[in-house]
C-alpha cells in the first residue's frame, strides 16, 4: 500500500505522489501522509539521508494543499525522522534505524519517535488521569452491575450513565437533557458520522461548517455525501446570520462556547440568530461542546442546546475532561432524532463497553468527576496565565488571541511567518500546530479567509516535568 | 417515527403496517419490529387487550416474512407484553401499564419485561463473568500504562493487546498472527462493518454467505451494496466446491469451526476447496470463528487462516468467552489489508476504549482468560450433556442436531411444528428461536433450502439457577 520509491539527493523524484498508494481523499489527510511517509522511512524504503522532495512540488503531485506537506514534514521533523536544514532542503534523518535491519524481532516495534514538547490541540494533560480514583469506580460499578450489564443492551447505551449524564450536563452545562434523549457514543468523531447517516437519511444536502475547524470533520460530513458551505468567523463567533443566504442547508455545525480553534465565544445575538434560522426552516445546529467545562475568566456560558432542545443536537465526550482513551462521548437529542440514530448506530454496531459505561456512571455520580474538572480548570488556568506572561516578556511582536479558556489558545504571528516558525519550532523538538491548517474556503465560494499567520497552542498537554522546557522553546522560536 | 395505531379487537387494522413508521429495510428486521410494537404498547398505542394483526396479514403488509412476524410475537409474548389464547389470536397483555399513565416520573422507565428463560443464540452466562479477576486485571493494567496510553493512540488498537492476542490466537486457535497484522475492533459486527467498507474500496461485488447465519450480517453487507449469494450447508459444512460457480464473488463469509446455528463442522475437504477458490480467484475467506474455543469432544480444530494466512481474514471476539458488554474483537488480516481496514475505521472513528484493551491485555497475559474459558468448558458441556439426556428422555420425537461444542444447539422437531413450539415456549417464559429465521434463499437463484423445522437452543445462557426451570419448560413444549 504505501510505496515510497528511495530517492537520492541527486535524483529529485516528481512522481512520488503517484507511487504513494495511499487513499488521501479521506479523512485525515495529513495525517494519512505523515503515516505513509513515516512507514516508508522506517522501513528503509526513504533511506537516511535521502532528500525529501519540496513541499510545493509533493503538494502539487499528491493535489493537496503545499500546508498539508509544509506540516506534514514539520511533525516528522519533530519526531526525529526527518531533518531540514536551511538550504539544504528536508532529509530522512541520518540516525534512523530501518525497521527491515532487525527482522530478528519481527513482534517488537521501534518506539515511536515523539517530539519532545507535544502542544498539538487535541489532548489533555494525560499525566493527571485519575487513575486510583477510576479504578475505585470501577470496582463498585462491577461490583453493583446486575449480570445483564454485562449483555449487548440498550443502543442508546446503558441507562444507569445516561441518568447520570442528564443530572451533570443540566448543572454543568445547562442542558435540557433526559435520560431517553441521549446516546451514548465513543466521542464525538464517532457521533458526528451517526449524524451524518441520519441526516443523509433525511435527504439533508448540506451541512454549514465553520471557517476555522478541524478538516477531519468537514471530511467526514463530504465523505457522507453532504455540501459543506462555510460560515466566516469572527472576534464574535461564526456569523449565523449569513445562514439565511446558504442554499439547501439542513444543518449546521458550530462550536458556540468557544470557537475551534480561534478561541471565541458566539455572541448572544448570534446565538439568537442561529436559533431563529433553525425555527424558521425546520434546520438543526449541532454543537460541539468540546470543552466547555474549562473557563477561566468567568462562569462557564451555558450550552447552545438550553434555548432549544428541539432544534439543538448537543454533542461531548470526555476525550478533553479526563482522556480520550476512554473513548465515550455523547449526544442529547431532539426526541424524534433518538430512533433515527439507533438505526445509524446499528449499522456500525459500535457500542461502547457496558463497563466503563458504568465506570463513567459511578465516576460522575460520586462527585469524583466534578472533582477531576475543577482541579484541571485551576492547572491549566495557571498554564495559560505563564504563557501569556513568558509571550509578553519575550515576543512583544506575538499576541495571544481569543478567551481565557480551554486547552489551546491561539498566538497572533508576524504576517508571512506561520510555516517559518512551525518548521522552527519542529527543530527544536516542539510539535505546534499553524493557524492555516483549519481554515477552510471553497474553491468557488468567491470569498477568501483573509491571511492570518498565528499558531495553535495547547498549553494543557505537556506534562508538568515538561512545561517549563515547552515554553522555553516556544518563547525561543517565536519571531 | 413508531406509530401504531390503538385497535379494538373489533376493528381489525388491516394498514397497520403502513402505519409503522420504522425503516424495515436495514438490519435487525425482527428487532426493529420487536422495538415498534414494544414502544407501541408502553406508550399505551396499542391498548391493554387489543387484538393484534393476525402474522400472515401484518407480514404481508410490512413485505417481511412471516416468521419474522411470529417470532417477533413470541418473543413480547415471552416478555409478558403479549398473550396469546388458542383461538383468541394475539393481544396485548391486560396487565401492561403503559408509560404515558405516569408522566410524574419521567426520568424512570419500566423495567424492561424479560423472558423468564432467556434461551435465544447469543449470549454466554453472564453471571460467571469473573468480576474478581476482570478489575485486578484492570487495577494492575491502569498501574502499569504510560501516559500516552491514555491518548488516542494506534488506529488498530494497543500494540499490548495485538501482542497477547497474536500469542494467545497461535497458541489456543491455530492463527498465524503478528501484532502488526491485527486490528483491534468492537466485535464481529464492527469487523465486518470495516471488512464491508474495505471490500467495496476495492470493488468487490458479492461476498458469498452461508445459507443459514445471521440476517443481521448478510443485511450488514447489503446495505453496504453487497450481494451476497448463498452457499447451501449440509452435515459437511457450507458447499465451498459450488464458490467457484458463483459470479463475481471477491469474499465468502463463513463459520468453518462450528457452522452458525447449525451446528456442523466444515469438513477437511471443503476447507481444502474454499483455500484453492481463494488462492485461485484472488478472493478472500470471512472467518468468524465465534465460538471455537468451546469443543467438548476433542481438542479444538485449528482455525481455517493457518492454512492461508494471506487469503483468510480471521475474527474473533470475546462476547462469547466473556461477555458482549466489553465489546472487544480483533480481526487478523493479510498484511496488504492491514491499511485499508485502519481508512475503514478512521471513517467512523470507533476505537475501543484503551483502558479495556490494556485489561484484556493483562487478563490474557495472566493466564486468567485460559483458565475462565476451561471452567466455562466445563460448565457448558455439562450444561449441553443434561440437554441431551432430558430431550432423549421425555421427547423421543426430536433430535439434538449438531457437534459437540459451542453455546447452542440445534433440536430438529416434527416437520411443521416449528411455529406452534416457538409461541408454546413463549407461554411459558421461554425464548428459543425457530431455525427459519436463519435460513436464507435468494429469491431469483432458483433452489430452496429444505423444509427444516427446529429450535436453536442456547443453553449457555441461563444462570445457573434458572437452568432446571428453563430445561424442564423446554422439555414441556417438545411436540
Amino acid at each position: 500500500m504505501r510505496d515510497l520509491r528511495t530517492n537520492s539527493a541527486d535524483d529529485p523524484p516528481p512522481s512520488i505522489g503517484a507511487d504513494l498508494h495511499l487513499e488521501l481523499r479521506g479523512p485525515r489527510l495529513r495525517a494519512g501522509l505523515i503515516d505513509a511517509l513515516r512507514e516508508a522511512v522506517r522501513t528503509g524504503r526513504l533511506a537516511p539521508g535521502a532528500r525529501l522532495p519540496a513541499s510545493r512540488s509533493l503538494a502539487a503531485d499528491l493535489g493537496v494543499s503545499r500546508n498539508t506537506v509544509v506540516e506534514a514534514y514539520a511533525e516528522l521533523v519533530a519526531e526525529g525522522l526527518l531533518s531540514a536544514q536551511q538550504g539544504s532542503g528536508t532529509r530522512v534523518a541520518a540516525r534512523v534505524e530501518p525497521r527491515g535491519a532487525a527482522p530478528d524481532t519481527p513482534r517488537t516495534r521501534p518506539a515511536r519517535h515523539r517530539p519532545t514538547y507535544a502542544m498539538q490541540p487535541g489532548s489533555p494533560d494525560l499525566s493527571h488521569f485519575p487513575r486510583t480514583q477510576w479504578l475505585t469506580a470501577a470496582r463498585r460499578a462491577l461490583t453493583a452491575a446486575p449480570h445483564d450489564a454485562l449483555g449487548y443492551g440498550d443502543a442508546r447505551g446503558r441507562v444507569e450513565l445516561r441518568t447520570a449524564l442528564a443530572d451533570y450536563l443540566a448543572r454543568a452545562r445547562g442542558v435540557y437533557a433526559e435520560p431517553d434523549r441521549i446516546v451514548v457514543c465513543s466521542g464525538f468523531h464517532h457521533g458526528l458520522a451517526l449524524m451524518a447517516q441520519a441526516l443523509k437519511a433525511r435527504r439533508v444536502r448540506a451541512v454549514a461548517v465553520e471557517a476555522y475547524g478541524l478538516d477531519l470533520y468537514r471530511d467526514l460530513l463530504t465523505n457522507a455525501g453532504l455540501h459543506t458551505p462555510p460560515l466566516y468567523v469572527d472576534e464574535h463567533g461564526a456569523r449565523t446570520d449569513d445562514l439565511a443566504r446558504l442554499r439547501g442547508v439542513g444543518a449546521v455545525l458550530m462550536t458556540p462556547a468557544h470557537q475551534y480553534p480561534t478561541g471565541v465565544a458566539l455572541s448572544p445575538g448570534r446565538r439568537t440568530r442561529a436559533v431563529d434560522w433553525a425555527r424558521a426552516t425546520g434546520g438543526l445546529i449541532l454543537e460541539d461542546d468540546y470543552d466547555g467545562e474549562f473557563r477561566y475568566d468567568r462562569h462557564p456560558v451555558g450550552a447552545l442546546q438550553g434555548l432549544d432542545p428541539q432544534r439543538v443536537v448537543y454533542f461531548g465526550s470526555v476525550s478533553k475532561s479526563l482522556a480520550p482513551g476512554v473513548r465515550l462521548g455523547w449526544m442529547v437529542l431532539p426526541e424524534k432524532l433518538v430512533p433515527e440514530i439507533v438505526i445509524a448506530k446499528g449499522y456500525g454496531d459500535y457500542m461502547s463497553s457496558t463497563l466503563e459505561q458504568l465506570t463513567l456512571a459511578e465516576f460522575i455520580n460520586s462527585g469524583a468527576y466534578d472533582r477531576h474538572v475543577r482541579s484541571m480548570r485551576q492547572r491549566y488556568r495557571r498554564r495559560r496565565d505563564q504563557l501569556v506572561e513568558a509571550l509578553r516578556r519575550s515576543a512583544p511582536g506575538v499576541r495571544v488571541a481569543g478567551m481565557a479558556a480551554g486547552l489551546q489558545t491561539v498566538v497572533d504571528l508576524p504576517c508571512g511567518t506561520e510555516g517559518s516558525v512551525v518548521l522552527a519550532a519542529g527543530r527544536e523538538g516542539l510539535a505546534v500546530s499553524g493557524l492555516t491548517q483549519f481554515g477552510y474556503e471553497e474553491a468557488d465560494s468567491g470569498w477568501r479567509l483573509p491571511e492570518r499567520d498565528a499558531l495553535v497552542v495547547n498549553y494543557a498537554a505537556p506534562p508538568d516535568s515538561a512545561w517549563a522546557g515547552a515554553l522555553e522553546a516556544l518563547c525561543r522560536v517565536m519571531p
